[in-house]
């Protein structure tokens, strides 16, 4: 059966993942969107500050139970928890809460996946073999259809700004030889796709960045602009996407800029984390675009160093539950 | 005779210089800071949409006159100027009035310099040997004698925001190999010494700005602030400047990030524009640290593309101009 509930693995239970999952449902319980969360129910229990958790067996159960207490899918942990203290003892259970998430999406029992997040080290100490949560995800959707151009490709939201990477967590120096005219193209045909389908935009307005600064001032300052993102702009006009630019990427983020455009494909991550974070910086969400299930996260990482100790904002969940419940509305419209 | 007058260098006379210009004079000729335009005066009066200009002999008569009239120390162009199209006609007379201005301050006849905005490629024609104004600078300024750190180092500033860049003009890709343990720390150095002298502020917190995302993540997303910044951040501290970081630079521009540091040294030229052009799109100055002279300039080029159509903003020159005046204030005391 399909229903409105969406799925929130807990990732890392020690980090502040249990504890802002508590605030978060503390602070939607009312008004919704309803989640379920998909973890150990008495970590998140001793985590939530008081919290009332029940086990619940499904997405139907959750959203009835919602208002009154956290609803939990309870895959329970074999080894105590310590906040602030990762351990690779939980590294087989951190990973079925997401299978069991993106299960639970692919089938349509729930409408989205959001992911609290995960540390890499102890789950590769438990033989985990992807860079990250969004390339697990892509994998496990893999078999399923998709219409149009798939991802995964990451995009960030703040405020009114939307920004999608072409590269992600790589080191400055390394960016320009992993910049390429399909790997531009790709990014801009699955954000324009994406506009569409899960932000409502008709005709999306997609501004490119340059990597180089003054947009390489004609080659003096750079090549990458003249050999690679010139023609994948050009690539992507032709294939019926309104893409402008490389623009110089300090002109491309005050707000008379961001009214110009409805996303914008950044180079490299601080190009778009930069603006991200100074838009909002407690409130920015990571959308995966172009996969066969909605999936949000929020931006931040595990928090080990203020796990445990109640200082942790939801502000960025609260937006990444709220958003997957909007583009899943928009899917499913 | 030492004056509070400010000299202000027209740059290209095809470019939006002469035209804001007149509008700052017209904007600042009640309040101060007083300034003297040193130029091409008969442009100047073009460009100026019916502002009064007035010939004069020297700062003393300008700080005289500047209520009543733009104050134009005359040093007149060969041929006409054609808004829009720069000419290597006009070179020899820019770096005249370049040199002009900064003679005049050296002398202390005049309190600091502003420069409005040059193009290189006219001058070059001409014979210009070097990157920009500020190395031109430097070199005029090299035989004067200066105590302490010496620049030059570039400085944007934007609302509470300054942030020194430790490589300027260059590619993205080359920015890596740039970056050194001594050139970091020089601009350290300079910039804690000039947020003492030139911005009055007696115990200055440094912040340094990491080169890859997460700060390079222990080593895993680039080696450069194990191998360079850190060292650097610890040579600095060692010799007396309060330097914190490397921080993730996504973390460095929010306003709760801002209140932590008075100052922030960036690796790249975007690292700070972004976040500069984010504060204020419009109002950026670039201050140079560490020369004999105070010096500062808008934070845009010549608009040659909206050059004689009376559109240019003249909020960047009137915050160049305003700085310069306060830093003049605060090295005379």
């Amino acid at each position: 059966m399909k229903t409105d509930t969406l799925a929130l693995s807990v990732g890392d239970p020690a980090g502040v993942g249990p504890e802002i999952i508590a605030k978060a449902w503390a602070a939607l319980r009312e008004s919704g969107p309803v989640f379920m969360a998909v973890g150990d129910l008495q970590s998140l229990a001793a985590a939530g500050g008081g919290v009332k958790v029940r086990p619940v067996t499904g997405p139907v159960e959750a959203a009835q139970v919602f208002s009154e207490a956290l609803p939990v899918l309870d895959l329970p942990l074999q080894s105590p928890v310590v906040a602030g203290k990762p351990s690779s003892a939980h590294a087989g259970q951190i990973i079925r809460w997401i299978e069991t998430g993106v299960g639970l999406a692919l089938s349509g029992a729930v409408a989205g996946l959001v992911t609290a997040p995960i540390a890499k080290a102890p789950l590769y100490e438990a033989g985990f073999k992807f860079p990250g949560h969004t390339e697990f995800l892509a994998e496990l959707t893999a078999p399923a259809p998709f219409e149009g151009a798939r991802g995964p490709v990451m995009m960030l939201t703040a405020g009114d700004l939307r920004a999608t990477l072409v590269t992600i967590h790589q080191s400055v120096g390394s960016v320009p030889a992993s910049l390429s005219v399909e790997r531009i193209v790709e990014a801009g045909l699955v954000t324009a796709q994406a506009m569409k389908t899960d932000f409502g935009i008709a005709a999306p307005r997609l501004a490119v960045a340059a990597l180089n600064p003054h947009a390489g001032e004609g080659g003096a300052l750079g090549r990458e602009e003249i050999e690679t993102i010139i023609p994948a702009v050009q690539a992507l006009r032709e294939r019926g996407v309104d893409a402008r630019g490389p623009a110089p990427a300090d002109s491309l983020f005050h707000a008379d800029a961001r009214a110009t455009y409805d996303a914008v494909l950044c180079m490299y991550h601080d190009q778009a984390l930069i603006p991200v974070k100074m838009l909002d910086f407690w409130g920015g969400v990571n959308v995966t675009l172009g996969l066969p299930i909605v999936r949000t996260s929020p931006d931040h990482g595990t928090g080990f160093d203020i796990a445990g100790r109640g200082l942790a904002r939801p502000d960025s969940l609260i937006a990444a539950i709220r958003l997957a419940a909007e583009i899943a509305a928009r899917r499913n419209a």
